[in-house]
């Protein structure tokens, strides 16, 4: 039996608690998985209270972190503190420069700085694990860049933020407003007083942009991730989708083609038959294609103490078993630069919904419009009779270039007879 | 860069056909994910046209593998050969002997004797790997073994035979008898001349066994596994099954409790809104449960040239990156022993189908039967009328155990009214 692991965590909250209390719970297992003993020997969070709240027994406490990322005893920290910044960033640079393995669980720390804090990490000859990063129990780091290591990854989409799906789930099964489930979400503890990074795009984007370059094999690039998320979602288009044989789902999309990476975050039509439609409330998937294996999906809890406790120290178990896998799958020299594919030339399927007076001719200045930007129409519902009043037109296009969709929709948006500002959605089938 | 990883591979079928044009097509991808080349250097097959049909290049050829195994320029070995005994076990003890790392799709291999060949390459300080003999391109061992390393898991459950799960799809997608389907399937080449071995449910037995021990870290334990395929399913069981809500799958399901384990595998009746459920055609799903993570699923295709390939070249990208991880989870030595739950015991739900004469006092019989042996009803259904003629009467029950279930489906199947032998598929909800 070799030497025991000796490790700190840095952060006590909702991961760092389920991974204290997971390392504790189930010691003589992660023993005998990993050939030594996973010791806790350091552990800080700024509120001192958190030393009274665990019963942390030998356990060294420090109410600044920094000092474990130096101290000659520990051999890997774990970064819960959180934020792509600051302290967070500074902990794990100085863990790496004194020669020590980092776990993290902070997606926007990698999606900002991964390369960098990778290619310290290499140079230093340390590991820098964030599996909890990205889709909290599902081990799909390393089925990237492990399991599936022997594929040409064409694309990774999928679920990748809990409290929008959790959101969009409600929404559909209950008939209510985006506004109403958002705040009972809040109640419940699904969503945070500030739910601008879930509901907007930005944590699935930070995971997407991990995602993607894990599976391409490239440069992460955070920054050119299209982004955008549920707000606008309303039940009168969730109605519509399940009319048109669709689900509305919060999607991270990533492809690789022609020399260029697509990241695209947003909401999506899908088809309520696809595998993905199925996974419902707070529950993640990712989805993988690749040249041999064709495709795999993988489904599990994607945030919550226990499943990113899980996350956090399969990490510490390779490192404990020596299992050293580069930090994005190839040496960061080895890592390609791809251009990323704006969105205006994403080629796509797009539903769009207007609301228009109820009067004759809209129709035609809407038919009119797409024809000039070589749109073709797939599908137009004209729903219900409000004379002098507004109603829904709700038009489904075949594939067409966003560029075109987009001028379509300011030219649509100008006319007199339409009421509001035109509602579009994606459209993807797999 | 280190030195090439020289690997021979034994059998050039579906599986070598595949795993040889993936190392050629992806070779340079495979060298940058590994940090060396991936580098064939032996081939064999016994039926030599093999020879001329592959490119073989400066690849050397054998009729017999067996000197490949004790080759100088040989690293790793690839047994594609088949069978629990014989000619692939010979090769693979023979190559571990002369201290070369073994890769293997051979599911009935290692469930027979993957224990006593772990601890040989233990002892050499050799792998045996094996992640193509389950599940097909999906990661699943990768998963058990590291990605939910810090877990303790107390269920795996799948569907892990292709060949029944496109059957059974098939046969309830179209209302067809199983024969019909079955022939229809070897057409298609989903199914083998010879059927016994998928549809009987001994592959999935085989791959259960696997789970298990890798889930549970224990000894394989094959001979324990209950096994039961799919010949008896009928487009009758499959019509009640979907009036009552469930889907039909034959399902491996093992799990761990109160120091005992339970493996078997056998057709199950599931809620059709579980994510198993929705699992069609020549796919497979498994599920893990753990005490952290809570449940994953993961989907894929579970057999095939491209997947099995995927799954064969990843565990040579582990042994080339030198991971080493033990076979079974935890070192042979630490390995428990656990006991078998012998499936009289198993406690579960019931559908049972009897076909009667549509006569006063059948259900009356029935039931009493059911309340001498202490089965609580859940639903009855009789369908139809004949008189004079046979109607098909459905049980379905309360949780209970299965020596009971037989007593009644025994005292059931002697009562005159009783036409045919009653069928019984047991009920899983998840």
């Amino acid at each position: 039996m070799s030497d025991p692991l000796r490790v700190a965590i840095a952060g006590l909250g909702t991961i760092g608690g389920g991974t204290f209390k997971l390392i504790g719970d189930n010691a003589k297992l992660l023993e005998r998985r990993s050939g030594r003993e996973i010791r806790l020997v350091a552990a800080a969070d700024m509120e001192s209270s958190k030393k009274k709240e665990f019963a942390l027994g030998g356990i060294r406490w420090h109410d600044d972190a920094m000092p474990m990322a130096e101290a000659k005893d520990v051999d890997v920290v774990v970064e819960l503190i959180g934020g792509s910044e600051g302290v967070a960033k500074t902990f794990c640079e100085t863990a790496i420069a004194n020669g020590k393995h980092v776990v993290t669980a902070n997606k926007a720390l990698i999606a900002h700085h991964g390369t960098e804090l990778a290619l310290a990490a290499e140079e230093a000859g340390v590991v820098i694990a964030y599996e909890a990063a990205v889709a909290g129990g599902i081990p799909i780091i390393k089925a990237l860049r492990e399991g599936l290591a022997a594929n040409r990854l064409t694309r990774v989409y999928g679920i990748l933020n809990g409290t929008c799906n959790y959101i969009l789930t409600a929404m559909r099964e209950s008939g209510r407003e985006f506004h109403d489930v958002l705040a009972e979400a809040q109640e419940l503890g699904y969503a945070e007083a500030d739910p601008g990074f879930d509901i907007d795009g930005v944590d699935a984007a930070h995971k997407l942009a991990i995602l993607a370059s894990v599976a391409f094999g490239c440069e992460i690039n955070f920054k050119a991730v299209y982004s955008e998320g549920i707000r606008h979602i309303s039940p009168l288009d969730i109605g519509f989708a399940e009319e048109l044989g669709y689900r509305i789902k919060l999607l991270g999309i990533a492809s690789r083609a022609n020399g260029e990476i697509e990241q695209r975050v947003h909401p999506c039509m899908i088809p309520s038959e696809a595998p993905i439609a199925t996974v419902e409330g707070v529950f993640n998937a990712v989805v993988t294609d690749g040249d041999f294996v064709d495709t795999l999906m993988q489904e599990g809890r994607g945030a919550g103490a226990g499943p990113t406790a899980s996350a956090v120290v399969a990490d510490l178990v390779d490192i404990a078993r020596s299992c050293r896998t580069p930090a994005f799958a190839v040496p960061i020299a080895d890592l390609d630069k791809i251009s990323p594919k704006p969105m205006e030339r994403h080629h796509g399927a797009y539903y769009i919904r207007l609301m228009v007076l109820d009067q004759p001719g809209v129709i035609a200045d809407v038919s009119a419009s797409l024809r000039d930007h070589d749109v073709s129409l797939e599908q137009l519902i004209q729903r219900g009779r409000a004379p002098g009043g507004a109603v829904s037109v709700v038009v489904t296009t075949h594939e067409t270039d966003e560029e075109d969709i987009l001028k379509v929709m300011e030219e649509v948006a100008a006319l007199d007879a339409v009421t509001e500002p035109p509602r579009m959605i994606r459209i993807e089938t797999f």
